[in-house]
């Protein structure tokens, strides 16, 4: 057996004792990963320091170097977000329902952990230890496949998370690192008997490519094409700011907005007040016939602008009809991650809440609000764009999933 | 464009208006379906003896042709089974939590449907109608594609469903039946930009090919191979009646029991008395060597027979040591379907129902209630062997997601 598949048998081996661990001692041994992370963090820095180093020489890109560094205070940080998630409620065991059946047997719907998890991520440290606490905080076990440029301050990185569930009395192979090159992701995706599940998170080829090899069920995590829509009866000023920030707070996110639609009614007097806005921030406005009209210079939108997700400082102008153009438009072009609509008529907010069929829909505020912190969820794995299983941020409850427990008196089926 | 390409474009097309559609409507939509399925009942059942008689011709086995059969009872049957599905509550619109997020921001998430559904089964027209309706109830479009034996049944059925929707302000596409050959069904896996979910029902076959070929996300229904476990503080009539009833009742189905653990020390009294109750019923049992000691003259059974569903009048004992024994061999060798504890000891029964990892775990009833109706959901889509989005039996508001609908002030990300 390779090393990895070794790996893998060993993380099915976990479950039987991770569905027996209480709640309680799965926080601790998080808070003991938090623990271990700050009274190591100067071994987990230098381990760091050599990544940086042979990336550098690699021709690691400044933004990717930026991702995989690690210093005092991002590593006090990654121990914060550990007990973050810590403090959250456990998912596991929550009774979801309960009914009665014709028969008269109780049923009730709990929340049980999936099994073994399967993260295949990029070289971004700060992810390893988040991924590892949720999965620890939803019970499943976690195979932690992070970017090659970072393997050795995830080495580092393990080393604490075991060592904190092995004093708490859980195994300790609950948390591994995989290590090995693309082949052995290839062979971990065709363990589909000790596997259970596989999150990719990093660019929209990493996934397609983890998705069409899998044998195991993938959550996706795609593209963003979030639009704004400025209704007619939007407020101008927070039209103005929601646009802004939407499109410049971070534009190289999933959930930073990349279209603008507005309303014709009010396109004349709040198109060339936002473009100037946007302008200042250094974006750069593509338009169709009629924003160009009003934007005059402006560069022209084409057929692939609308479903472009540019992850940079662009963004292309459409003035629509209507709510129901601007509807079709989200619906037909977008890419059902995140979209939002400024408006001060409920009428309008409401038909745009329900008929736009993203995982997120927002009423007056910024596309950027998409996010597991910014809903109360606390740490997120990702942001799913699949409609199965969940949708949109994912927390703890969403890698769990609910068993049927029935409880009866001797009852047969007539 | 082929026939079933433009099929399902229709599907999808039909997706905006059943967001809009009301609750009230898609019931009535519903109940028209069944007063349709009335008045053509006699049309319906002529249909169906032209399938009959090219499925004998054909050489269908007599199960089969059972399968395929509808008389005017039958047909009663289907529409009533479409009454029960309208008066279900209506899933779409149901908030299932609601926070405020760090920022003041509202956050709920919904229930919306999943979008354009393809369903592909076996030679079963009773299948049809609920499956059209169950869609409908959770405003999904409905692609059926019906074994080609049942294709003139269906034809029938499916002008029954349109005319319906029509006559309720729907759009007739919603429910669509798919015809044409293998080909046909492997285009639309495919075809992921307009059908969002596939659930397969038949064979173990029929659902590895779907699942192997799809690019659409697939909800599986594999096979059960489900325990009755009789513990050492079980009761000795109800551990007979349930093995029993678990057993013979209806063996060819998927959530029949296919094997029987015992503790060794109840073994001696009780497995006689259980084994003789199951050779009377026809059942052959076959034993390990500590159950063939007290079973003399039954068959061996081999390794090959642990992890197997036989659909049939047969059945592997085997004595464990102890409670510990049975989970384990339930968690290595079941499919994770259903599994059943026997016992008057709550302790034993908790650790049963918590730690084997199936999707429905029984404490003192039979595993033939593993079953939508059995469980209060009213009609099933079927039984998913999966553990992402749904476990165990399917009903309604498994064929829709969770979306978020945020609503704000003009909140901004900081």
């Amino acid at each position: 057996m390779k090393p990895h598949e070794e790996q893998a048998r060993r993380a099915k081996e976990c479950t039987a004792a991770l569905r027996r661990a209480s709640g309680e001692s799965r926080s601790a041994a998080i808070r003991a990963m938090a623990a271990g992370l700050r009274a190591r963090s100067a071994a987990i820095v230098e381990a760091n320091r050599g990544d940086l180093e042979r990336a550098g020489k690699d021709g690691l890109g400044a933004a990717k170097l930026d991702r995989l560094k690690l210093d005092a205070n991002r590593v006090e940080e990654m121990a914060r977000g550990l007990e973050a998630v810590a403090a959250q409620p456990d998912p596991v065991g929550r009774v979801a329902d309960e009914r009665v059946g014709p028969s008269g047997i109780r049923v009730r719907r709990v929340r049980v952990p999936l099994g073994v998890i399967l993260m295949v991520f990029e070289a971004r440290p700060n992810v390893t230890a988040e991924a590892a606490a949720l999965c620890l905080r939803s019970s499943n076990a976690a195979l932690l496949r992070g970017g090659r440029e970072a393997a050795g301050s995830n080495r580092a990185i393990g080393e604490c998370l075991q060592a904190a569930l092995a004093k708490e009395g859980l195994p300790a192979d609950s948390v591994q690192m995989v290590e090995g090159g693309h082949e052995a992701v290839d062979d971990l995706l065709k363990l589909d008997r000790y596997i259970d599940v596989v999150i990719p998170r990093g660019g929209e080829g990493l996934i397609r490519s983890v998705a069409e090899k899998s044998r195991i069920p993938v959550i996706k995590h795609y593209k963003g094409n979030c639009h704004v829509y400025v209704d007619k009866a939007a407020d101008a000023a927070m039209a103005e700011s929601v646009v802004l920030n939407a499109k410049v707070q971070r534009p190289g996110t999933c959930n930073a907005a990349e279209k603008l639609l507005i309303h014709e009614r009010v396109a004349a007097t709040l198109l060339p007040r936002i473009a100037g806005a946007l302008k200042a921030a250094g974006v750069e406005l593509r338009g169709d016939v009629a924003a160009r009209a009003l934007l005059p210079g402006i560069k022209a939108a084409v057929e692939s602008d609308w479903p472009e997700e540019y992850l940079d400082l662009v963004m292309a102008v459409k003035v629509v009809k209507d709510l129901d153009e601007a509807i079709r438009h989200i619906n037909e072009f977008g890419s059902s991650h995140t979209d939002a609509i400024v408006t001060g008529d409920a009428a309008a907010a409401g038909r745009f809440l329900n008929e736009v069929d993203s995982s997120s829909v927002m009423w007056n505020c910024s596309t950027r609000l998409a996010d597991g912190g910014q809903y109360g969820l606390g740490a997120e794995i990702g942001i799913s764009t699949d409609r199965l299983h969940a949708r949109g941020p994912m927390g703890a409850e969403e890698l769990t999933c609910l068993k049927w427990v029935v409880e009866g008196d001797g009852q047969l089926r007539q």
